[in-house]
């Protein structure tokens, strides 16, 4: 460890490498090279262990609520009766911890491509990783795309909760063979969700991804949450589904039965969030 | 400047140094210390150019329209009839930019107390800066306090686009003070917007401002924008006025007007922009 007037930090590049966040790391608590990538958990003074895959920061404990809020609660809401639900990726177990606030579900897959990644949560991070030991839970260690290729109009609601498209275990996560294989395992009123980058340092792969989803839904919309733990604090989901309008205006009382369990998502939330800026309408439209 | 191999870069670190933003550096254009403050404008490859004061950064030309746009429109649109504006601290001349944006509009005032950031922005960011010589602006150096504790009934529009609350030049201006100034310089159905930092890092010194500002108005109310050029990204904004409620439902027709030369509000994120997380509209209550 470092000396009094030294520290030791953790930087993550983005945009070619020109543009960074810096954090001081008060410990290093983990890191190993699994099959698949690095995984490094460390601790911080002022946002709480931090988990990073291959140097991409995963979530911080102090903010990782606004993500899997906002991942989790405008599909489940959109849905009239979530009870069979699928998560490919987030092995952390923050979005089956959202899932599992609402009382309908009786059947949670989480398919998470390393094991490792469990086992190191379920070790360092249980805020987010208790609930992955919940028996309506089923976790499959294998890739996202083959276990949904195998599905046919099983779940209500599937949210991808992946690493970046560029490379590694998300790349396959973002084609439209992947999108249309959801699209198959959802059932006719099934909703989907998933993280779709930032437009401040990604907008050419976000539109991308986009354009990819646009060709396996009838219905896409982008929407959007303040996570403050990703670069630019911008980020952006994509919300897809056969027929089902994200934008509903009832249900007030199945959201307020949750409230005090939530600390982002909330009624008023869920229809502003797919309100979006002028620049982000033109890129997606 | 360095090798091929090494870089400049500029660093901001927020959050007691915990925390921090890094930029690499292509060319330095400028630095000085002025009697106020240092000033630095720098060259990126993705972002633009970068401006700073005392180390934090105040704009990238490639991002400011966000923050820009959404301190100013908002209180603009929501005044029925715009003419006199007075804008303090905003020394780069970008809020200015977007008043003018709007044809009511006869005199703004713009009250920035260092004049070498005047100089210096209108010599390298024509973008932001090259409206301040527009024949309806009026530029005074001097303390945005003691300025507008002289007026009387006399502004439509009052925007606080200052430096952050802790320190210098700021300082001042995230008082009960100044906003009951404010409160006075306004004309019965005046409005007033301020920049209010962001709840990820600055979350106590928010709330403070946020409850100065409540003695001195009777109506106070949160709104938010993405501003990826600041810590977090997450940014919120202070209206204010004595009777004049923000979230207007008419005058889609005078936002259209505008709509070719705005990035990034619409009609629709006026609104939106007063739907606040959970956990935010509990900080401020």
């Amino acid at each position: 460890m470092p000396k009094e007037n030294s520290s030791l930090h953790f930087d993550e590049m983005f945009c070619n490498g020109n543009v960074g966040s810096l954090f001081r790391v008060n410990k290093l608590i983990y890191s190993k090279q699994s099959k698949i990538q690095r995984i490094d958990i460390f601790e911080t003074t002022d946002l709480g262990k931090v988990f990073a895959l291959d140097g991409v920061i995963m979530l911080n404990e102090r903010w990782e609520f606004t993500y899997h809020e906002m991942i989790t609660h405008v599909p489940m809401f959109s849905h009239s009766n979530p009870k069979n639900v699928l998560v490919i990726g987030g092995g952390d177990g923050g979005t089956v911890r959202e899932v599992l606030k609402h009382p309908s579900v009786e059947k949670v897959d989480l398919v998470e491509i390393d094991p490792e990644v469990i086992d190191a949560c379920k070790k360092y991070l249980p805020s987010t990783a208790s609930k992955l030991s919940d028996p309506r839970v089923s976790v499959y260690n294998e890739d996202g795309k083959g276990f949904v290729m195998r599905k046919h109009s099983e779940y209500d609601v599937i949210i991808v909760d992946s690493t970046d498209p560029y490379k590694g275990a998300g790349k396959s996560l973002f084609t439209e063979e992947f999108y249309t294989a959801c699209r198959n395992a959802l059932k006719e009123n099934g909703v989907f969700s998933a993280e779709a980058e930032n437009p401040v340092y990604d907008g050419k792969e976000m539109e991308r991804c986009f354009n990819e989803m646009k060709k396996a839904f009838p219905m896409v919309k982008p929407y959007t949450a303040f996570v403050p733990m990703y670069p630019s604090g911008f980020w952006v989901f994509a919300y897809a589904s056969k027929n089902v309008d994200p934008t509903f205006k009832g249900d007030e009382s199945r959201i307020k039965k949750l409230a005090s369990s939530l600390f982002y998502y909330n009624f008023k939330i869920h229809e502003s969030s797919f309100v979006i800026p002028t620049f982000l309408g033109k890129l997606l439209e």
